[in-house]
């Protein structure tokens, strides 16, 4: 055999945004091209989504938080976020979405959302009822809510602990996969007129679902939408996170400021991923970044400064100490926090990890100024600025390293840096291989655009979500059934 | 003085509807112009809307329900309702809102939503987002949910009782008025360029509510929006429902067939209304009702007997036992259901009531056919069917009898009815003074417009949400001020 001219795997590509006047940009609402913090009027989204649509982006992704980074300058001050509008305010993602599906065709819509403190009944509701209005073009980010303020929101004195938070989500899957699957038959919803049937009698049922955390009688009241599951996204960094991410999860987002440590992020996805039986590619690994792309390098880093000249230090050291739950007021101006004794370990690798990025940067120390300025724009995650050729050979060079499959792409002003990616690195994208030139299905669902290699919008059989489905033909769902011949021991009633 | 004309009070007109094929009229999805049961589709809702705002109908009102009616021919029978699609299934009313205020410019939705089972953080963290998003065109149908098949998918056993459920909604709007009026000062967001405040420090506070069934940190997440509280509505129908009505609605659904019995509830609330300090007249009262209008009284009974010849009998049923908690389908076929010992008493007085209204109508027995046909189009409401004078006059009759400010109008078919509404209906209305030619406010907030005596978006003075507020220029709200002042005896900490 000849050789064959390799195809290279299409990119997917993601807008990453919140609905806050800044989202990893804390003070950037100043800038004059900024519209970010438009975010409360319609306009700002439904533009944003028809440029991104436009642009063939895959989705716009919003991030979410249920309350305020009130550590920095703490203990419960809320003051420091104020000014810059470091992600406060911020406003619930979910109802501008079908403002911008109305006017957009084929881009999708990634909607962050807590398991912790909603039923999963409304929560399943929303999401089918979202389906239904996009055209199946909905994604879920689960999160379990790490801000302690947002535990104080709902009424709980404390957080959840963290590992008892993956576990009431594991269960909070299972009653939303009975409800968007297992609910109504798959050929439940007729709209005949002849036999005068809008739905099938018999078609529908309960799930009875009674667990150790949530019961829900059910029946599910949407019926059937397109992708039935929405699309799921998860980012799990810990151990519990990554075992749940694995299993739920269709594409996951990265965390790792360099190659070689994203690189074990996927290499421990796919391992896990196989030992639950999933197909470890079926998982999209996508990882977060900020572009900044002009026509030159030059012209891509004077822009990089300028937006640099509007950071908030206050905000940016309020979303650290979000972030890590540190302090860093009360700590010196001249410390290294490298090897600051008591500073988080997992800060403690990023730094590490950000300084053998740069030629000779284990010289320099991680002082508080050099934080505040590194994590101005994009918070904790790549950058790259430069040239559409520039970037385009540090992207290839993160993939090639990594085998992920593509960026979520967070911004210092928006939408003009997304416009910029448009305009600029797309198009050389395309040139190389790397970026589709159209949507794997134009008008179709999230799922079939971002797991383009699938067959149709359901999820995959090898998803744990398929075998809650209740196919055509079937009295009741095959899950039930194995339910149901569990013999009842001491039934006297 | 000489006699000066009166100028009559212009009537409030609202479209009621539901995320459902059908919402008072089983059956009806199958009508060949129907497009209700399009309501999956985000298209009907933006035309429904376009339609409504270039009528200038006050709002859209969209109906609820957390559950299915399962009581007919049960216990806890689903499949009487799923032919007729008889409110089920049914989607969740919130996110088609912000795709219906893309597309108008005035017209304000009243969206229902209960406060038995979502934490006021979530909900009131959602209307903030949406009255931001919508310009202030939002208003809040509060609810505690009766359905029994409700409270078992959020995982309770039973209902929460009645009476329980009202003294917990008045806590659920004491945390909701705190977190929107109490939270973020009036003057707290500045968007100033020179002292780079977006917002400033000391502006924003938490509410800390600390109640008998909630608690709540905050801060509210979302900055001050148009109308801050959303316009509330509410239909309380007991004791304890109207007590609370009285309290916090802004705008009332009254239930009745015939202007005595919807006299009674409009002289009960504004006595109500007065003991509890807030202006009568400033509760705006708004009787459910079916329109049917054409050319002429002939042609407008012709489409209400056609429609008729598509209701399905076994959905209108349901509804009925969804609604009185009587399985009717035990009973028998010749039963006059106005004598029938165990028949509850509220629906024995409803069909009284309407007999009342036929001449030598209380003859005439009240069997389950005749339950069935008078219930198939508009439910226990009033029914108007005739030529634009006709209808103007009954409509007249009842605004003169009853002291009522408006209509709440469901359909038979969507958007068809409204649009027969708006061409023969509204301009008889004109004519007589008895409708607006525009919005009071165009493009103003739902406040504004359906209280068109009241100065700007935020709620009067004598409303209990307005004592949350804080005013531009106080260092903490008065109502916190006065928490404050509370002397804790014994506090030797």
């Amino acid at each position: 055999m000849g050789s064959l001219p390799i195809e290279k795997k299409k990119w997917i590509m993601n807008a990453f945004a919140m609905s806050s006047p800044g989202h990893v940009a804390a003070g950037l609402w100043r800038h004059p091209e900024n519209r970010s913090q438009q975010y409360h009027n319609l306009k700002y989204w439904t533009d944003l989504a028809k440029i991104l649509d436009e642009g063939k982006f895959h989705g716009l992704f919003i991030a979410d938080m249920l309350g305020v980074y009130d550590v920095y300058k703490g203990p419960d001050n809320i003051d420091p976020v104020l000014p810059g509008a470091a992600q406060f305010p911020i406003s619930d993602p979910f109802p501008a979405i079908a403002a911008m599906a109305a006017v957009t065709k084929s881009l999708s819509f990634g909607i962050t959302s807590s398991t912790t403190y909603e039923h999963p009944f409304s929560l399943a509701r929303r999401f089918s009822t979202l389906d239904h209005l996009t055209g199946g073009r909905v994604g879920w980010n689960i999160v379990t809510s790490y801000l302690e303020n947002a535990a104080r929101n709902f009424g709980l004195d404390t957080q959840v602990p963290h590992d008892t938070r993956y576990a009431k989500a594991d269960e909070y899957l299972d009653v939303s996969y009975k409800l968007w699957e297992g609910s109504w038959r798959d050929d439940a919803v007729v709209e005949d007129f002849k036999s005068r049937q809008y739905t099938v009698p018999g078609r529908v049922r309960r799930i009875n679902h009674q667990g150790e955390w949530f019961k829900s009688a059910g029946p599910h009241t949407v019926e059937p939408s397109p992708q039935r599951t929405p699309y799921i996204f998860q980012a799990g960094t810990s151990s519990a996170g990554k075992v749940f991410a694995t299993k739920h999860a269709e594409a996951m987002f990265l965390p790792g400021m360099e190659p070689k440590v994203i690189k074990r992020g996927v290499e421990a996805i796919r391992t896990l991923a196989n030992e639950v039986g999933r197909d470890p590619n079926g998982i999209k690994l996508i990882a977060g970044i900020l572009i900044i792309v002009d026509e030159t390098d030059a012209k891509a880093q004077a822009k990089y400064d300028e937006y640099l000249s509007y950071a908030d230090d206050d905000g940016t050291l309020a979303l650290f100490g979000g972030w890590y739950g540190v302090d860093i007021s009360t700590w010196g101006d001249d410390e290294d926090f490298r090897f600051a004794p008591g500073f988080p370990g997992a800060v403690q690798g990023m730094l590490e990890a950000w300084s053998a990025m740069v030629p000779g940067g284990q010289s320099v120390k991680w002082t508080k100024a050099r934080i505040t300025k590194e994590l101005a724009l994009g918070g904790p995650h790549i950058k790259a600025i430069g040239s559409a050729s520039t970037v385009a050979d540090q992207l290839e060079r993160i993939v090639d390293e990594t085998g992920i499959d593509g960026f979520n792409i967070s911004y210092a002003i928006s939408p003009g840096n997304f416009q910029d990616i448009i305009k600029y690195l797309l198009p050389e994208l395309r040139r190389r291989g790397l970026f589709w030139d159209d949507y794997a299905v134009p008008g179709g669902t999230a799922r079939e655009n971002y797991s383009a290699d699938e067959k149709g919008p359901r999820v995959r059989d090898d998803h744990p979500a398929s075998k809650y489905r209740w196919r055509a033909g079937e009295d009741i769902p095959q899950y039930a059934l194995k339910e149901k011949s569990v013999p009842v021991l001491n039934d006297n009633s």
